[in-house]
């Protein structure tokens, strides 16, 4: 049996059916979508620190842990109101399919254009930031580490064409093993300090206190922890890709990934209040508490490993989560087609595929140095969130259902702290690229536009009125007008002359000359061959083959009127060697396609196989 | 008028007949065909003290000189060889050529190969070192090295797109005024310290005599000067470029060459003993000299520029050998046909766009550190070489004509020369990169046999004996078999169903069911629209469309015979906007694909135009 390399990678195909096997339940559920939110955790408070620490010195942890509860009660607010949201959307809930419904299509382009901006730069992120945390580990192979970061992009890619169950199999249990290790730490170290009475001796000194809190500066901290929310988004999107029952499965989904960001995220950032971690561009905060907590012992390296591990998995959510946005965007139009088509293993692995490609592009532009993409990323999620949050809020106040208020209240509170945390991260980080969303937004926008216009005139001029009923059948008209062209008289030209005379008696071979020696020749063997059947030979100063042909087909000296059908009968030969395409039929495929063009030309084309030993 | 891109750029298409007002004569001839061989004059010298001072110290410029008189000498050789060469072979006669014809076709394509890596690498390695002669006199556009590389390389590209009479004007300019500038400082030079008595003070000090002279260490000062012989091999391959009487104009070329670099070969040689050059890594050695005859006047910065252009323009060469060489090569059959064909300005357009993108792969892949590709370069070269000359002393040996002994005696020499010199570049350079030729050689061989073979194996199974009329037709099976699939009843479709009918009244509608929810309102729509057509639904599973179409056409349930020709009508919706085609016609193009895999089908593409405001 034939090794099939495509097969080996992603698997068999799967029938239509098959969707069903293929869905989600809650325990793989969670760390397939929940990757991203998780793994951003792992850092956010380490952004907190960052803004806090150079100003306020070792009053740093106090409002620290202040914005740490203010984004867990955002959090709160967010699932409360994707929460609804999934009530509201059984089919899938994303801020696109929200926005669009309630807000109408620009609103909803805004947001998922957004969304996109942000899942591409999720992957190219995630997996150079996963790549520098395995360098970290093995400096040695630091030459190649935009090779490894492709790679790994290429292996997520792989792992999600396999399928979304297999997938969540593949990067659900890294995804557990942090889990625990984080809450084991958390758990240890608390109990470290408080049960057992240790006094953590910080590792790096704390700067002085130059400066005092200011609102913007609590803001600015806050928005920098802001990253722990991205991903949330991915639930709702998905909830098609949930068992049945997939609402109930998705809200479980969502209440648990809110308790786990809860958890790591509080617990971490009450950790790095205990143990006084200070940030630096060499060892990570939680490497610090780790360290701190376990000494350096297999639990802080089972820590360092899963956090790598986790970092690439968070570009899983991605994974997951823009294909979905797609193929609901090209349903509607705004996208190309393709995109709404699954694949063989029913993912839709043109926006998979699309989605690997562009981050890789990304990641190759950037030279791996995307770590400051990060202040795009964040921004275009929470435009996403606010018009999410928007378009529900609209929503309960035009239906005024039984407890509107209470819901509306709850996306409005969202909507308001989402849009400003949207606003101060654009302002704090509009000169470094945040300039770039608001650029990118308009023109994705714009596109997208465009290609529901061009569907829209293309469904237009196809629609069919059903009393337009197909055409008499003239026989003395279909027998007019059939021309076979010739560059040489051999057996794949003989089949076409065979086909073309058995659906006219009206023949002319017709041969462009390029070059005179080559044409006297075939005259000659023409004329030997004498089958009566007329050959009209043009010249061809400037070398081209379809010019002479279709100045031929409308010339007075060819009897075909301006509405007859003309056909022109192309041999062409199939090699079965795939590089012997590159040596022949570009000739073929250029008539081809340049003739396509006039209105009543049909082209048919005779395949004459070449076997190959 | 629409303002058009391409014609801007290379201009407008010329017909064939101007082929002969495109052709060259000798005095832009031998810019356009010399500027490799004189550009490489500009650092022969300096690759011959690289190897000889380290050892020699002040005895080197001694052993310099007498290196340089060898390779002077070898120069004349080759000259000699070459000018019988063009004799022999009117048609033009590089290496491939002449060692095809003489020694047999693999040595012919050893040739070709050697030839064809050589001339992709000097276009790397001089647009490189042309960059390189820029960026010391703006270092400021230090990060844009590989940008400015490419861009000249596509400078290089466009030009030569435009044709060989209007490139050797574009480039033949800055040849003659190097050419100019170097004679005058020679002259300048020499006149300085033997007229006027002027001490030339060496800039740098010259290293301690740490060995004596080998003839190892001789034959390697030797062979790094041999650089100054590239590029000669193209005069010979280029007579059909020549006005008539092209062979006294290439061999009046040819001559010039010869004394061109002589002339500053020599001199530049004699100038680097008499002011005792030393080369290093900041200043070259014709920077040297020239600051030493001039000082930092008007002319020392006209000897800077005009090397650095000169440098770029080597890659001229190149670009008008390459291309005609893998014409010559394909004409054979040995490589790609597209390579034979003549561009819009009747360039081999092919080739040159190949030459472009390849040479700009390299550059992007090295990271334009390219200069120690040079031994790679040297010693095809010289392969191709040996096997020429090999190939001409054979010639005379086999037909022993009058004064044939004289004329052997000149290319044996020769063919003793150049193979003494490859094979002591292929072992002193062998670890740095002279064994990738080894590799690449056999591989290039080995492509270019495979193709011939592909050409001979389709040319046979096509080869049409006359005897072998067109059928007679049979009108009963003409009428037979006609499928027009089905995705959606629209105007596109009714043209095919149209068209279909017009060539048979027994056609079937097929339609492939991927989504039973299309399929019923397809089939809802067809039952009123009610033209008594049957249709077929098959389902597929797997989605895909071509399988069940296949399947269909191969069952029983399908009439046809295994010989019968099944004509499958395919509408096909043509937009006028390029990027419309992303947008649609995926399906069609892939089905065409497949079916044109199996030999009884034949397929009518009926084009649909949307017209797009």
């Amino acid at each position: 049996m034939k090794f099939k390399l495509g097969e080996f990678l992603i698997g068999n195909s799967l029938k239509t059916e098959e969707l069903k096997g293929e869905k989600l339940n809650v325990f793989w559920g969670l760390p397939i979508l929940s990757s991203d939110a998780i793994s951003s955790v792992a850092y956010a408070g380490e952004e907190i620190l960052w803004v806090l620490i150079p100003v306020l010195g070792i009053l740093s942890y106090k409002y620290m842990f202040l914005a740490a509860l203010c984004i867990v009660f955002l959090m709160f607010m967010v699932t409360l109101s994707y929460r609804q949201t999934i009530d509201a959307y059984p089919g899938g809930g994303g801020s696109y399919i929200v926005a669009k419904d309630n807000l109408g299509a620009i609103p909803g382009l805004i947001a998922g254009s957004s969304l996109t901006i942000g899942y591409v730069l999720t992957v190219a992120v995630s997996a150079s930031a996963g790549t520098a945390a395995v360098l970290s580990a093995a400096p040695s192979l630091l030459p190649y580490r935009i090779l490894i970061t492709l790679l790994l992009i290429l292996f997520m890619t792989i792992g999600n064409l396999r399928g979304v169950k297999e997938s969540s199999k593949m990067f659900g249990v890294p995804t557990y093993i942090f889990i625990i290790a984080i809450l084991t730490m958390i758990v240890w170290g608390i109990c470290k300090v408080k049960l057992f009475g240790y006094v953590p001796v910080s590792h790096y000194s704390i700067p002085k206190v130059t400066g005092d809190i200011t609102l913007f500066l609590f803001l600015r901290a806050f928005s920098s922890g802001c990253t722990a929310l991205t991903g949330i988004e991915a639930v709702s999107n998905g909830i098609p890709n949930f068992k049945e029952p997939s609402q109930k499965n998705a809200k479980a989904v969502l209440e648990l990934l809110s308790l786990v960001v809860f958890l790591v995220f509080g617990g971490l950032s009450y950790l790095a209040t205990l143990y006084h971690a200070v940030p630096n561009s060499q060892v990570t905060v939680v490497a610090q508490i780790a360290s701190q907590v376990f000494g350096n012992n297999i639990m802080f390296y089972i820590i360092q490993t899963t956090t790598a591990i986790i970092l690439i998995m968070a570009s899983n959510t991605a994974f997951s989560g823009l294909p979905m946005l797609l193929a609901y965007i090209a349903r509607d139009g705004f996208a190309p087609r393709q995109f709404a088509k699954r694949g063989k293993r029913l993912g839709y692995s043109n926006g998979i595929i699309v989605l690997g490609v562009i981050s890789g592009l990304l990641v190759v532009l950037f030279k791996g140095e995307t770590h400051y993409l990060m202040p795009l990323y964040a921004v275009g999620v929470f435009i996403s969130f606010t018009l999410s949050q928007s378009g529900m809020l609209i929503r309960w106040a035009r239906r005024k259902e039984k407890g509107w208020l209470h819901k509306a209240a709850i996306n409005g509170m969202g909507a308001f702290i989402t849009f400003a945390t949207a606003i101060i991260l654009g302002v704090t980080k509009f000169l470094d690229g945040a300039w770039i969303v608001l650029v990118l937004i308009p023109l994705i926008v714009y596109c997208m536009i465009s290609i529901k216009k061009h569907y829209s005139e293309v469904a237009r001029q196809l629609k069919l009125p059903l009393d337009e009923k197909p055409k008499e059948i003239n026989y003395d008209e279909q027998k007019r007008y059939v021309i076979v062209p010739i560059d040489t008289l051999n057996k794949s030209f003989l089949k076409a002359l065979n086909y073309a005379r058995t659906i006219s008696d009206n023949i002319i071979v017709f041969h462009v000359s390029v070059d005179d020696m080559a044409t006297k020749k075939l005259l000659e063997k023409w004329d030997k061959y004498d089958v009566g059947i007329p050959i009209i030979v043009k010249k061809s100063p400037y070398r081209s083959i379809v010019g002479p042909l279709v100045k031929f087909i409308e010339s007075e000296e060819y009897a075909a009127g301006s509405k007859d059908t003309v056909t022109v009968v192309l041999p062409q030969f199939v090699v079965t060697k795939w590089w012997g395409n590159i040596l022949h039929n570009q000739t073929a495929l250029f008539i081809k396609t340049m003739l396509l063009k006039r209105r009543n030309i049909a082209i048919v084309t005779v395949p004459y196989i070449i076997f190959e030993k």
